[in-house]
């Protein structure tokens, strides 16, 4: 669960931009929690937006979130096109990788590789 | 990916009682990195170990991680026999689940409920 400052904002960047789907929300009067969903179905992003107008202090603690791609060169095309800032993987990884902040500044790594459930571990 | 203080403390709770399984593990030298994923395999649970010592601010952005149970009132009894703290769902509510924190304070939220892929929407 991470919390967000601005709902829509937050939504035009996990659907629209890294194409998760809502499956669920519930509006609690004070509160309004989303919940979004890749392809496979098989976990939940909750998203919070507190009504209040609180801020919140990221910390150093919590690191990111990872997605996976199949295309990740479409996907920095897409980002140099928004014109966001992002830092690529160092040629010399094996794993090709970007991240980006989310409108609240949470680090999103997208990485271009199976998914965790094709990966022999 | 979460960022831990100890690495041994936070793989026993996170393998021991969460029932994780570790999967990967890289050792960079100065931090060591460590994939976790459940039965199902559809994800992973990274944690961070900085071998410097540094510490961190947990924030309050960043809100909590969510697994399903088949069976809380198991979950329950081990974290009394460990002397935990933990918070109960309201009475009220259609979902039953409790808070309990890491080691390293994360909240972390254990719900008795079908997991994601499983759920209609």
């Amino acid at each position: 669960m991470l919390r967000v400052r601005d709902l829509n904002r937050a939504l035009d960047f996990y659907t629209n931009f890294l194409g998760l789907r809502e499956v669920r929300r519930h509006d609690l009067g004070d509160a309004t929690l989303v919940f979004l969903t890749d392809a496979s179905g098989h976990y939940h992003l909750e998203l919070t937006h507190n009504h209040d107008g609180r801020d919140y202090a990221l910390g150093t603690q919590f690191g990111h979130i990872a997605l996976h791609v199949d295309d990740l060169d479409a996907v920095v095309v897409e980002v140099e096109a928004r014109g966001w800032w992002f830092r690529r993987s160092n040629p010399k990884n094996t794993t090709r990788y970007i991240f980006v902040h989310d409108p609240d500044g949470y680090d999103i790594e997208i990485l271009e590789a199976k998914a965790p459930a094709s990966t022999t571990t």
